[in-house]
């Protein structure tokens, strides 16, 4: 036996910034040094950030991550950190990517793990199981790797394995097993998800038991474009128990002193669905620092915070990432302005936050009351800029009726969030929640206007739930509650003709949302709706609505592909990259 | 040997429309029995269309194709055609979709084809390679099947395969080769892509001499969002001789008679990668009927002509399959936006297609001109709507100068077309071309507005080669030139501020599309571009324009992905999609 001090680095890269990336590890390896660490890991493509998606198929991009892996090896070193072995995780590439049929079997672009020792790559590792589902494509992109890679660092076996290949069983954990390793690391890019809490730990016990060894998983944080990574390190012993866990969505090193098996002098051979690859950093550790520990199991967050950080954080990494400076958003006194707003204020302080209250003839009074108490209790920059004169141009020189007027009023605000974006430099914010954007009960070029939506993904009945709970969280610190009660409680209504409701053209929210997780989220059809006990009328109209609905949110005109690389459907970018092929 | 009468039956089907698709399958059918066929082949996925993307997570969307194949096999008997076999693709499924990690092994929903006979489903097979690159994302949505069907009709082996089965080499084509069969039927949904042609025969040819049989390629046409189907169905001997070959981008029946050997009365066992199942139609043919004969060699069309022929039915069936009635586009004078109306007019004819003129004071006299000669060549609705009282109304009362002024201008556009598109039905065109959209070269919420854009595909150098070859093509015709010579042979500018052109902002489009062929297409970084002769200078602006113009192409904003599905990266269904729960 002996006593491994691990850290695992809960960090944030960003998608093509490499230099900034490698930056993070060199940073983040001295601080593992400086708290007496015998191994520090680093999460899943930390050098290139992740997803990079269409970025693997350019050359200069994958040849850029190689070559600074191994100057990130030689920059440890000359760091005085050339003694601490690191695991990080970068593109590799041994074969052309796959465009065609006609691409080289078993060669390809890698999502790959190295270790770095003594100025040097002494170990790599290919990710074996390529998910490629939900958010994942890695089948199109990655070619899987067949062997496990061990490396004995201070006398223990040290399994390499990368996020999908914990959630299946059979694979590399299994072969971890027969090579009788003492720790299996597994370096993460999992995305944030509703209750994944749940399903994260008892995933890592069972792998744990699969291998007969203590599993360290590392995961980043972060927001990548959609994307939200939570985090949620923690280590887990061979017996399933719990030995330290990170918070959620902060960026931390999480330390732990392992007791772990040493491996044997003379390693059996491996028969099994894998070959195994062993490699060697050092056969003793140096001597247990007393300080430096930095562990311990973290408590979980309420399902309304952790939704919550989600969403701030997300916001803060898109804006932060893409270099902007600020953001603007309509205020139109109702729930969802009111809560971007306050998340946005979360995120970047009220100093970056403008808020524009473009009032229509059928604005009511209290509409304009409720934004400019927002805007009051957290002292964003607030602006009035009535709409009536450029809606009147429009309805003097065309001859409009009905929807196309409710729908001019919403562009009129649209094109007026944009010119103050253009002029003074913001990121416009979209505040269409997901049960409306899933019904369509919203204006194409309208309120639909903007560069990022915080509660795209957030149901009505949810956003409700997190303004409430955000006001509760406020009283809980001795603050002034952020939104205004009547904010929260009035009903919603579009103010687009006099009197207008939601409730005259949706049905309630709580019957929309229940009807919109099934068929969205669950994809049920009708009968299965029905069958769960839904009104087959409010089910038949609701998904008349989202059928309707799907092409609208496709704002981005399709046209007939007739190149290898059409814009749209085959050419996959992530939005936020910092890849440029000249520094310049 | 026997003389086999075989139909290709090179057909449009939509999205969805399953009622809709099998009837074609009847009607099509119904003509090769009245041309004495002895086998009729449909494209993949007849029944539901092609693709149908996240649909096949939807259970009563399996079930409806699979109940539709068995009503067809009954409705075709019905119709007095039980006799004749028919091949046709489909949906099934023989286990749940994968949606998480902890999918069923070999199972799950199939890329499928089925011979009917007699009423009944005689034969199925299912798709062994699945395409996973370019615009395919099979191995997300299916799994593959592990073995060749082969029918013998007419005591002719003849095996099914399916689209990416004759791409790739050493699978079921040499299996075939194994079974000893006399045929093999490749049914596609294949899409239409620059110089496919030259690819598909060589293909086709390469794949009969590894079967040692006859193949007969059948392909589907038609428009389905961004995809558009060719055709090119074909017939090729074994000796690699090219028997038939149909027309490009038109609905019809390719009928051949096919000299080829029968199978033996107790054919072997094959052992190879796959294993080999065989059903039985019949030992004998009918008699041949000495007419009924539609095949022969087609002559391909020009280069030009098959872009133009590509992008006209790509309108076309955006515009029926959606149920559109009629299209507007803004017409400024300049090239892009007349190409974009001659192939509308060519699509829809000019009773459909609106014009609308919006100058403003920065827009020259011959603008106007040359859009009113446009319109009166091509006898479509012609409108002029001056944007000045719209754009003053906005500067009176903000604040904005520079480039905010410029997009200003743009956007009150984009609200006028959406708002006669709201207050007439019309779908509104984009007219932005590939050069421009690569470099960020409009304004987002402005010229980008619209539901379609048949040019988004094609680089500014190609759209004037279009431009002269559709002008040529009416001489040929003896027609009047549809687009003004004026309206090709100007510098081109946006008229945003005075005396304003493209060549201020931008490299020659010459030069300009050479780099984004490379950058864009290719995935040469910029060292690679450098090699290729290009000037660094030149280079380095451009890929910085087409790396910030990236995010500007998603206009639906992106959020926070906090669901199992959220709208956006892991929600992909077909836009032109007719599949209803319920018919009502």
């Amino acid at each position: 036996m002996a006593t491994l001090r691990l850290a695992l680095a809960q960090v944030n890269p960003t998608v093509g910034d490499i230099p900034g990336n490698a930056a993070l590890v060199r940073r983040w390896t001295r601080a593992a040094a400086g708290s007496g660490a015998h191994l520090v890991a680093f999460p899943e493509m930390m050098l290139t950030g992740y997803p990079v998606e269409d970025l693997i198929y350019r050359e200069s991009f994958v040849a850029a991550s190689r070559a600074a892996l191994d100057a990130l090896a030689a920059g440890l070193a000359e760091d005085g950190l050339g003694d601490l072995p690191v695991i990080v995780g970068y593109l590799d590439s041994d074969g052309p990517a796959r465009i065609r049929a006609d691409a080289t079997p078993g060669r390809g672009p890698r999502n790959a793990a190295a270790v770095l020792h003594g100025g040097a790559v002494v170990a790599r590792y290919f990710k074996h199981h390529l998910p490629n589902y939900g958010v994942f494509d890695e089948d199109r992109y990655f070619v899987p790797g067949a062997d496990l890679t061990v490396v004995r660092v201070g006398g223990v076996d040290v399994a390499l394995t990368i996020c999908e290949d914990i959630w299946q069983a059979g694979g590399p954990f299994a072969v971890a097993r027969e090579a009788g390793v003492g720790l299996v690391v597994n370096i993460n890019g999992s995305p944030y998800e509703l209750d994944k809490d749940d399903v994260r730990l008892p995933l890592v016990q069972r792998r744990a038991a699969e291998a007969g060894a203590t599993v360290a998983y590392v995961n980043m944080i972060g927001g990548q474009d959609e994307l939200v990574f939570d985090g949620d390190s923690m280590i887990v012993a061979a017996d399933g128990t719990l030995l330290a866990r990170a918070p959620q969505f902060t960026e931390t090193m999480l330390i732990h002193d392992l007791d772990v098996p040493t491996g044997e002098a003379d390693p059996r051979p491996v028969e099994g669905a894998m070959g195994v690859v062993r490699a060697h950093v050092s056969d003793r550790l140096t001597p247990l620092d007393p300080a430096g520990l930095a562990g311990g199991v973290v408590e979980r967050c309420t399902a309304a915070e952790e939704i919550w950080r989600a969403l701030v954080l997300g916001l803060h990494d898109y804006v932060e990432k893409n270099g902007f400076s600020s953001v603007v958003l309509g205020l139109s006194g109702g729930i969802d302005s009111a809560v971007v707003a306050t998340i946005a204020v979360d995120a970047l302080g009220p100093q970056r936050v403008t808020g524009v209250s473009m009032p229509s003839e059928y604005s009511s009074e209290h509409s304009r009351d409720d934004a400019a108490d927002l805007a009051k209790r957290q002292g964003l920059d607030y602006r009035v800029q009535p709409i009536a004169p450029m809606v009147d141009a429009f309805l003097a020189n065309l001859t409009l009726s009905g929807l196309a007027v409710e729908n001019l009023q919403a562009r009129v605000r649209g094109i007026t969030l944009m010119a103050l974006s253009n002029q003074e430099g913001h990121l416009v914010l979209t505040t269409g929640n997901k049960s409306e954007l899933a019904v369509g009960y919203s204006t194409l070029y309208g309120d639909s206007v903007g560069g990022f939506n915080p509660i795209k993904d957030v149901p009505k009945t949810l956003v409700w739930k997190l303004a409430r709970w955000r006001n509760e969280e406020a009283l809980r610190r001795g603050e002034t509650p952020p939104i205004p009660e009547n904010s929260i409680s009035k009903p919603p209504s579009a103010e687009l003709r006099p009197g207008q409701l939601d409730s005259d053209s949706l049905p309630d929210y709580d019957v929309l949302d229940a009807i919109l997780a099934g068929y969205v989220d669950g994809d049920l059809g009708r009968d299965g709706l029905v069958a769960a006990g839904h009104d087959p009328a409010v089910v038949d109209r609701t998904l008349r609505l989202v059928d309707i609905a799907e092409y609208k949110r496709r704002q981005s005109a399709p046209g007939p592909k007739i190149s290898i690389k059409a814009f749209g459907r085959d050419r996959r970018l992530p939005i936020t990259n910092r890849f440029r092929e000249r520094d310049s």
